[in-house]
């Protein structure tokens, strides 16, 4: 600290005050509640976007406290802001950061485009909680300026951008990965479980084929494997920040290097490998990096419909159904049918996917909308986004700790279907040929045979029969000894 | 009151009770926080559906109430319950309605797909709260049992769905349909007030014949109108109630023409012309007529889009853009750009106008994903429908009070248009043909010259100029005088 | 025909000529096929935009027949044109609206946004086989020239929505409407063959209280029958034609009164109420009616996806599905596993719905893209809401014929359904409470219990349960004798 | 060739036959047309499925081609076929490849969800193509049978997508890949040829600070770069291919190793690196990989929107628009007004977009209903996103040629809109402070003011406003002299 450096005193966050202050902006003066830090054009915001309940999520502002911290640290050692400055604004921006001034942020979602009055919160946030530090009046930008120097170097266009890439990188990392990860393990611990209990298989949700239930459940894992692995190449767009361009992509106002510089610091902070957006015209023109992490979460819905969907016909009956696996019962599923237990998870996980398919429509649609130098949807994405990867995170650890680790297998049933499925006659088909094993199977059907009955019946030898048709080796056909080796070329 | 019955006490609203409460359902019992009136099943839902921030709409619950004081009555009338049970339900259901018990209802949207979750929240809370206004042990079921006695002659396959449908249809009349007509109205003032403001068209985004400014508003005053007539028309669809299916549309355990009679009830309480679905297993087992509420919202939303995106562009500029509309400066439009004013109100509408095509989207898959007597992703569709409902009311009322009644005309930018424009050639086609109008306009757009200019020196008289093109009156052709009268047949 | 009239030849469609002809147009000459009516601007298209197989559909064109037959009339009663003229050019429309030019209409989809180069491909076409047919010389524009004489009065504008509407209405009133009437009755006839046979009822995929299969059937029938019916009142929103608003909606260069004659024409050559739309700058700025029967046809594709569903998943087994149907055996299922039948009608219409949705969404968002007096996204809308009715009318009329009219029940495995059903239980809930019933069927499932021997070891006597649980019975609760007469109020 | 080997006839393609001829299947026979080589599985595809005018493209057989081919190699080499009946299927696939057979390729899109009519249809055509030049007789499948040969160790569950991969990656990489490199080229080059045209840049519509005409076109390049990357990536996913998983993934009746060995030799083939897919349950059960190219696909949509709507509005006027931009002129734009040019090759690009975003809806909600061992939902997927390819491809190329490479500069325009901006004022801010230059904004705005004029006015000296407000220097706020060093921290 420098000899003439303002004294920072150590004043706790709040404001004991009531009624209100009168704060300005470039429009003019305007009332704002006195217990609140915000300024006058959050205030506006307040008037002007009271719509819906939709708030701009908080992990944006929290994104943004490492923005601001990070171009302060910059102009701080470039000498553009003196030092005790740019730390003062480093720390209030830290208490941004941990959520500690959230409530200070109520804007809506609903609101400009560029998510400046989003920003400008940000801006007069800092301003009036430096000045508080410092001593001084609440609303006079003095010494700390919202715009000339928590905003320095900086526009809404270059930042809110800037902000939406960490809060999604942030997210991912911090929830969704880790919960797909979860989610895998509990599948594969149960496909290795199951890996040699036989099944029907089903094609056209007819009797098929058989499989084991662990190569069934080989699949979910492969697919939420190959989600998470498409999610997190695609994610890699969102490294690069546009932070730097300031208004329109040149840079104006903010120095050579200095959006790179902001950068590195951010990844310094973050501890995660952001780095300046190569092309800044396009980093503030589109959306299209979280255009793409939309349709990454899309996808991933799309595999996780499967998956639930899949559970909660394997679970059905107890009578009447598949009843291939019982789900665990978490509560009482019916208020009128007493003792009712339903796949309630599944359908959750069905509903967010749901959801999430909605939510990156909306994305979609958004990031087609650019013109020029902005694209002026960004609240509509980032919230979707966001709003995606929440309930997928949260519904994907439910779905596992209340479905998944909890599912048992209906041994009986899954043996049962294997003695009476007639579809193992596909296994026939390379010794005797299509055309006579379809007459076999249709026999079998129409006749209500088993298999077995129905070949011998149509001259297939009991030794030929079993030798050819074992269950649990037809979901290894690549193990020796198996039918096929009685084929030989004609 | 008869003689017997038991004494209903006067306690407010609220659980003077700390700790936690032991609460049973058919899988067993849970401890519950003791400050609240919620039971078993409400509890076992918090714990494994405690995903993201959507909350299922408090619009959903006071539909409910409706649901359960209607019942309740019917009940009582019939004597299946006797008079003073029948009247608690229904004292406890207007508290539901009025909102005072909202605390009571956290549960969240992701829950399972047939509403049972919430239906049993409400049956919960009813029964706990009148237990406590009889001075009853709270978790005892007696003597008002949640399912038995609340929920006597329900389920939730036909009261959700139905709560669905009053919830909807009380948003739209309160709020959205109100927000329309004076958007409506207060387009239609600015039709009327700039009806003889000429300017130039624009089809293609290119300049083309002229039309006034009042009947270009005009154009947005009947797309409002007939959204609004359509979602009218639609909506009519919601008036028929599932109420009386019970769990599979057959009505068990529900007695003869109780469905019916509940939803005259309920139409009395609401003053809604609501009735009995005439087919109760369609009710429950689709959620078309909602999947209809929704593709109308988002025709309105499509509809809206195209009036605020041509406002952000007629008010583009101030220098370089069309510049038409002076849009109202509401707030400073850059953090780095002094003086830059936004078209923010049309960018938060078309960012609405984009969730609300989300959503739907949402909705319709959902819509289609209904498996034999239930629909079980009702829940997605609810929030979704009320959502979209939601934002766009306030939107609507928003756009109209910060935009539309604050738009004025650039009168100076009009008139130069209107000299500047070349395509008013077409009124000259009729007289001298297509072909040669044609060589008329390209002359005068290659040479950079005035329409009148270019005629003039490709040898239209300037009288036969000023008669045919006169941009007044180019914009009312049906008045006589018009330069068609010089057209005859050849 | 007057004295002086041209005489018109009896020529046969056809030219006779190979190599190329020179047309020219504002722009200068170009060679087009001498085999081939098209003029200058049809020419120009093909070579700017042939891209991909997506033609404008024929319908569009047929549509335009009329547009330009009763242009032509009205012209011709003013006096605008001279009769023999008028005649000549109704007498070739005719020839489009027989779909006898077909192959004179080769133009893509993505074409100009206004359909102006599928509007001037009926006008040069229209006005060269004039030409032929008066002997003249083709491409000489004399004496049928295609802006002057053929559009004349008109704009692609105006005329191309204009045709969108009526090739909508055309194909629903001719294909998609007496489809959905005759799957309606096919389904009618099976709600009613099977209208006692007692079935399980399913919620959420799991047994619930018993319905008859005719019951479930008449929801279909519901719910096909509620979307025809929101269909053909949304379709009343396309009676309004844009014709007469010319280019910019005031009808610039049409007479007064003009446009509603010639929707009149319309109409009488139709026999459909076709109207002029009261507002047309709407009606050319937006394609608002065509988004909502896009909309429609999304829902009702919504409602067959449940129906389709439904269909495959009662039908799916043969030995370890639900199978409570059997599906026709249309085709063998697999080319390995022989004897395999699939669902593959529900298969291809839930892929159609699939497909309707889709193309929904491309509508939607193309009609939000207006701007000011045009929305020029309109071939994209008409060939999907054309592609949508086209290929649901045939699925449906295929679903009906191949699928739902051949469809037999399995009724043993209906009544060993039944037999084993637990869910009954609910039936025993009015008499002796939710929580024991609720017992008894954890007791049923968790020992392998039917029913009523788990009723019984919880001491409910063999004559109660008779009584109260007769599956027939529970799917007409409304009729006298059941359960619950023993039921009063407490 | 073997001594006993038949003798293979040299037989030009074509059947010279009327009539029919009679095929039978395992359901029966049938009459198939005498003049085609389908069996009796396409015959009775195609009556049962007679739906709209989609048919499966071309491409998916072409890719079949491939299959049919390497299976009969790796089957030949093994001894599982004898090498002339391997030779012979191989020869017959290779006209397959080339197209040659596409006439008897004619199912309809709307099929079995499976694919199986399709792969039957190869086999069938395979099969009878061969007997013919053996000199057998049609129908016979004897010596080479559709299912024990052509489809030897292979299903269709396996083989139909393993197609779908095959046809997308082979359209990718000759039609869309090359169409964006072109296009990125040819925008590059306009990048560069404008390099230091300053223009006034815009953000929400509004005038904002400057740049060069490169630097924006720099973005729409960055932005086709990033999806072309982005597509290029996600395609990866498609070398995995399924075959050899046959029925359900488990490769009953495929030999060991079988499905790698065939990836291998379909990689030679094509010269593409495909392999086996490393879980065939995932593989076959879902269609991950083609949604998350879909939804590629769909993204560089919304990147290309956002280009061809920029090109429009630049384009737009000729005089009341923004016209910085002269696009060429490739036909007449309207019927009714002369000499109207509109941007049609834009409004094409943008319809296409649109198109393509509906496509991936139908592809995502398609990719979700996989069940169990299959997705069903296999047509619909692979034309969606074929069809989105093509148009794609083919729109790229057409908006390159006849817009983007003769798109030319309005120069007096962007020179006199500089000359009036006043949001330069920008530059002033880090000088005199972003109050001071808000008022200056608002000073020159309402005053009707040069910026310039405005700033003198508010006491700024003419020798520091012409240092700082250098439109050019603005553009590259790097280079050294800018405004910003008289800048110091405070």
């Amino acid at each position: 600290m420098a000899r003439n450096d303002p004294r920072i005193m150590d004043v706790p966050i709040g404001l004991d005050a009531s009624g209100t202050r009168t704060e300005s902006d470039s429009l003019g003066e305007i009332e704002v509640p006195a217990g609140h830090y915000w300024g006058a054009q959050t205030q506006r915001s307040l008037i002007h976007f009271d719509i819906g309940d939709d708030r701009m999520p908080k992990a944006v502002y929290h994104a943004y406290g490492y923005i601001k911290k990070a171009a302060a640290r910059v102009n701080g050692r470039a000498g553009r802001l003196p030092r005790w400055k740019a730390d003062l604004i480093a720390r209030v921006a830290d208490e941004v950061i941990d959520g500690r001034l959230d409530a200070e942020f109520p804007l809506y979602v609903w609101q400009t485009g560029s998510g400046t009055q989003s920003n400008m919160n940000v801006n007069e946030v800092i301003s009036n909680r430096a000045i508080q530090l410092l001593g001084g009046r609440l609303g006079s930008k003095d010494p700390v300026h919202p715009n000339d120097h928590v905003n320095m170097g900086q526009s809404s266009n270059d930042t809110f951008v800037t902000a939406m890439h960490i809060a999604v990188v942030q997210a991912l990392e911090a929830r969704l990965l880790p919960a797909l990860a979860r989610l895998s393990d509990a599948a594969g611990r149960k496909s290795r479980e199951w890996a040699h209990v036989v099944k029907v298989g089903r094609t056209h949700l007819e009797d098929a084929t058989p499989l084991t239930v662990g190569q069934e459940w080989s699949g979910y894992v492969a697919q939420i494997d190959d989600a998470t692995e498409h999610l997190r190449t695609t994610a890699k767009g969102l490294d690069r920040l546009a932070i730097g361009g300031t208004a329109v992509g040149t840079g104006l106002n903010a120095p050579p290097g200095f959006g790179d510089e902001v950068a590195r610091e951010i990844a310094r902070l973050t501890r995660h490998g952001f780095t300046g957006a190569p092309n800044r015209f396009a980093a503030q023109a589109s959306c299209d990096p979280l255009v793409r992490v939309s349709a990454a979460l899309r996808t991933l819905a799309v595999s996780l419909f499967k998956f639930a969907n899949d559970m909660r016909w394997l679970g059905s009956g107890p009578r009447t159904g598949l009843h291939e696996l019982d789900l665990p019962s978490n509560e009482p599923g019916s208020s009128i049918m007493p003792g009712k237990v339903n796949p309630t998870q599944a359908e959750a996980m069905l509903m967010v996917a749901v959801q999430v398919i909605g939510d990156d429509g909306a994305v979609s649609m958004a990031g087609a909308e650019g013109n020029f130098e902005l694209n002026a949807f960004r609240p509509v994405i980032i919230n979707n986004v966001l709003h995606s990867i929440r309930i997928l995170s949260d519904m994907i650890d439910h779905f596992r700790e209340y479905l998944v680790e909890g599912v048992r297998l209906n041994t009986s049933k899954l043996e049962s279907d294997i003695e009476r499925s007639v579809m193992m006659v596909t296994a026939l088909s390379p010794v005797i040929g299509y055309d006579e094993s379809a007459k076999i199977a249709h026999r079998a059907i129409s006749d209500d045979l088993t298999l077995k009955e129905a070949a011998m019946k149509s001259g297939v030898s009991e030794r030929l029969f079993d030798k050819v048709v074992d269950p649990e080796r037809l979901t290894r056909p690549g193990v020796a000894g198996d039918g096929r080796s009685h084929r030989t070329g004609r």
